[in-house]
């Protein structure tokens, strides 16, 4: 049969196909960016196209009818999923089904470390071998570094052994030998010992972030980042893990890390033979993935992860352009929903040494909470969902051009004010400005404690809609779309058990330490989202309990951090390895208070409003506190 | 430009190939047996061949005229390397210039062993995984393990790791954990732990000989050879690192590693999966090559190799199909010219460990001699040439079919009593066959102990042609090429010449011990070569000094035998790596006494003929001992 040419609008991107292909995979094959959360099950809605001629696509399928409204498919909307074209055609691609140009933090916080790099240099002369001394050249070598550094037990790298006689002649027996731990991984001409660094990678599920250092100095020289290449095959985690084709996701992840070192080398004139190391973070599902180990058990319960420690393996096995004999570290991971970015957020926060009790939190689709000191640590992972991210939410979307980040509601005239990512005209609100929405719209009064909002509201920013109320965030008129964004009761209730499920885990953490907020000396926010969120709506709305916001310290991309630190110090690699059995994981869900804790979280901030003092307060001043006690499990 | 076809006779194999295409590269390419010592560079004359059309090839070249006889030129004899054909045509390939079908021994010592392999077996059923424990499914494996049968420090090789959840799982948490040393390479499922395979190679210049152990008994379940089929690439090692294309040097040898095992698999029912280690001796260059290690320097002065220490590489780096996760340990080498091989004839013979003083023989193009004990092992290596394998010799062959292996000359009537390789009318001589000449001839007055023959005898089988000396030993009626088989001064001088060499060696080795002939144990002879020679013709020549014959033991392929042990013994792969430490490698170059004892050692047996009183004796009785001593240095 002849191939179909769709052409993409606005990028004009024209991509041929089979029969029977659905419009989702012609984009992936064509790089168009268009989001897809449940990797095109027809579940998510999220991959909304607009098709112009209707005789060229199959007739509109039952999950679209269920997914679009009446008014988009008279508009020709479609689920690009659910979508086959029988002949040429072009497709439109709404601004809200794009993936958008995320923001993507990289700083983290910088964690004082000595420089004690895995990777050293020494500059060599040595002598040549005669009829009297024709030892092998793997035997001098290695006789020569030992007697002029004192270095124990040397490897030569089997890859370097293969060129080693020529380039050891070549060099003129001059030359500067590359030591990784106890392996000579590589001999250079001259002295080329100021030159040495790393690359440190962390493999979000939405992004990655890559950060070259100059392994002299332990100095960052640039970072760049991109979003995760994974996503068009699926924007969470469960998706990614049960995409078929494994293969694939590891190979285009592999391809953007060595495309974000692209940029850094070109930028920067380092070489990428000069980069004799790679460290990376990722959660268990990213870890497994790039490491092309079976994933499936990641999503079935109980959830164990297929490996838990450090793996060595090298980089040109995984195509990404480095020193050919270059390793790749890829930190260990704790359990299969707390991986290798909390053992990188554990180091960076350095929560292992300290006296005080300390939290270390990463939100997002899964939330890891680390809880304790020296003397003890234990992590657990909250199923908080993609709600943050944008999913099942009427207008969520990622933190892109024209996301609303940040609320305020005036409780008299129940108007928001908002910002947007980059100023753009508002097409739909990001995590951050949804926890400011559900604290504002609390302390509005347009929400109750128990997530509901208030029917009997007469205002025009608060109507029922299809037997759904819904509070008007931005009307038609001021949105990017020209359409009203709202956030609807059942966005509320998405949001509520996203924070229910992160604060059931600092609950029941709390219960096994005996600790009462107080007692904490310091709760660490990590990640991207966790450095956007306002922490005060955060604690309003109890995501997290409540602590002195002075204790409450954001840390940016620590995960990063902890791989950077790796890069750096020998020390910190062998305590990841350390943390990852010493951190104990604990089972939610095999706790017996876990069923009451959680029901008790749906409330905002949390049953009990005792424990909320300050929060508790300010709803009095407003006139918002509840004259009953919610329910209380 | 079109292609060309040639067809090879008598086979009957037609090869395209392009114009300007010598016949020797087109013989390669379709895998057309055809020898070649120098590897085309038109020095060694052995790639003749007859075109039948001498206007479908290019003009006789000036080393063409040099190398062929006129007779020969007349009847439309060329050098393969040589000749480029224009057009299609037909070429015959002589008998005497085919590799043949050579003898190739496989049997070595059987040297008693206790069964300790680094592979084994363990049959497992573990707990499954719950919420209360989601472990990692590695942790779980190696706890299970090491809980079961006290295993320290177990890794998990990563290319299992990479299957290991789906694995388990599909065997219901029952199965057969395979490890070798301390890492486990492959689970399998139910109890397959009577089913331990490895695979023995020793990689000759000429032969590959391969061994199947069944490693729950250590037996040879059943061995089998090839030709190594680098020869078509060039005959010696010279030949062999000096070639261009490395990479398909190793190609092929891995290839011809790979048909042994598919003969042994299938004569056996053994699956390839089953077979879980292999492990390798050769000589240095063939160490070098198979590892795909640049070999250049192994040919020029002072000859050190490029590493020494045992290899451990993936099968499947080796496109050697055993296991998949199966490790081939490439035994460790002495010196440039001092191999694996013969570390392999070392731990076979157990030199090591002996009281006495004993002498472990290699003899081939390089000949290796170790001497020593349990206290001090020193090993030399004699630049004996090829002219054994028939290389330099006017009808030298290998040993194959229609090859003399054995002559005795009739004192009175010179005539030579023969027999052949397979009974074969004879077409030469390999070097068993010229030993026993050169012994014969002596001892019939037919050359003396300076190895020039006697001008002044009157006798149709000694006879000048051409202004060199020759004798007779198949005149051409007997013969299988219609020719007189003849045996010239020259060949007499190149025998002389490499018995030279390795008499240096003994000598050199015997003054640096300070030993006489009786201290001498055991003269252990290793390799096809030396199980074949007339022990007698070989001491009376002076290849070894006069050592008791009951003394002299042929071991066989005692480099196999060492390579089996360390399969079958991890305590005999330690002291393979040990011993490439402790044997001292003697450079004979060096030695001020060397120059005056190859002089010396060019008399037959040697100078000093007092050195050799039971063949000195033997001379007087046929009236051969010469009247005047002959000239010592």
């Amino acid at each position: 049969m002849a191939k179909i040419i769709v052409a993409f609008q606005p990028e004009g991107k024209r991509v041929q196909l089979e029969p029977g292909t659905t419009l989702l995979s012609a984009a992936i094959k064509g790089g168009v960016d268009l989001t897809s959360i449940c990797s095109g099950q027809a579940t998510c809605g999220k991959c909304r196209i607009i098709v112009e001629d209707p005789t060229a696509v199959n007739e509109i399928t039952e999950e679209e009818v269920q997914r679009l409204s009446q008014a988009e498919i008279e508009k020709g909307v479609r689920l690009a999923c659910c979508t086959k074209p029988n002949s040429d055609l072009t497709v439109k691609i709404p601004e809200t089904s794009r993936t958008g140009k995320q923001q993507l933090q990289v700083e983290g916080i910088e964690t004082p470390i000595q420089l004690e790099p895995n990777v050293k240099k020494y500059y060599l002369e040595i002598e040549i071998p005669t009829l009297e001394d024709a030892k092998s050249d793997v035997d001098r070598l290695v006789e020569s570094l030992q007697n002029a550094q004192g270095l124990p037990d040397l490897q030569v790298n089997f890859n370097l052994i293969k060129e080693l006689a020529k380039k050891l002649r070549d060099y003129d027996w001059k030359f500067t030998a590359v030591v990784w731990k106890n392996q000579i991984i590589d001999i250079e001409p001259a002295d080329t010992t100021s030159r040495i660094f790393g690359y440190a990678v962390d493999i979000g599920t939405t992004k990655l972030a890559g950060y070259l250092i100059d392994l002299t100095t332990g100095i960052v020289v640039s970072a760049g980042s991109l979003m995760n290449p994974q996503i068009p095959y699926g924007e969470d985690v469960i998706a990614r893990l049960n995409h078929p084709d494994q293969n694939k996701l590891q190979e285009v992840v592999c391809e953007g890390i060595d495309k974000i070192l692209e940029e850094l080398v070109e930028k920067t004139g380092v070489k990428r033979e000069e980069i004799y190391e790679m460290t990376v973070v990722g959660n268990t599902v990213m870890h497994h993935i790039f490491l092309g180990i079976y994933p499936l058990y990641l999503g079935r319960s109980p959830y164990p992860p297929v490996v838990r420690n450090t793996i060595v393996i090298p980089a040109r096995d995984l195509k990404i352009t480095i020193n050919p004999n270059g390793p790749i570290v890829v930190l260990p991971t704790i359990a299969g929903f707390v991986g290798a970015d909390t053992v990188g957020v554990v180091l960076a926060t350095e929560v292992y040494k300290k006296d005080e009790m300390c939290v270390a939190l990463d939100i997002g689709t899964n939330t890891e909470i680390v809880l304790g000191n020296k003397e003890k640590l234990l992590a657990v992972s909250c199923a908080s969902g993609p709600a943050f991210e944008g999913a099942h939410i009427q207008f969520g979307m990622r933190a892109a051009s024209g996301a609303i980040e940040k609320v305020e509601i005036d409780p008299e005239t129940l108007e928001a004010k908002y910002t947007t990512i980059d100023n753009e005209p508002p097409i739909g609100m990001c995590g951050s400005g949804m926890i400011d929405l559900v604290a504002e719209m609390l302390k509005a009064g347009i929400i109750d404690v128990g997530g509901i909002i208030n029917q009997n509201l007469v205002h025009p920013r608060v109507r029922e809609k299809d037997g759904l109320f819904e509070y008007v965030v931005v009307p038609a008129s001021e949105s990017g779309t020209q359409e009203d964004i709202t956030f609807t009761q059942r966005d509320v209730s998405q949001i509520v058990l996203a924070k229910a499920a992160i604060h059931s885990g600092f609950k029941l953490l709390f219960k096994r330490f005996n600790l009462k907020n107080e007692d904490i000396q310091t709760l660490y926010v990590a990640g991207a989202f966790g450095s956007h969120i306002n922490k005060e709506s955060a604690r309003m709305i109890g995501i997290f309990p409540e602590i002195d916001l002075n204790k409450i310290i954001v840390v940016g991309n620590a995960a990063g951090t902890g791989a950077r630190m790796c890069l750096v110090s020998e020390k910190a690699e062998i305590l990841a390895e350390q943390l990852s059995k010493t951190v104990q994981y604990l089972e939610l869900g095999i706790d017996p208070d876990f069923q009451k804790v959680f029901l008790n979280s749906n409330i905002i901030p949390y049953a009990d409003l005792d424990e909320f003092p300050e929060m508790s307060q300010k709803l009095k001043e407003l006139g918002k506190y509840p004259e009953n006690p919610p329910p209380k499990f």
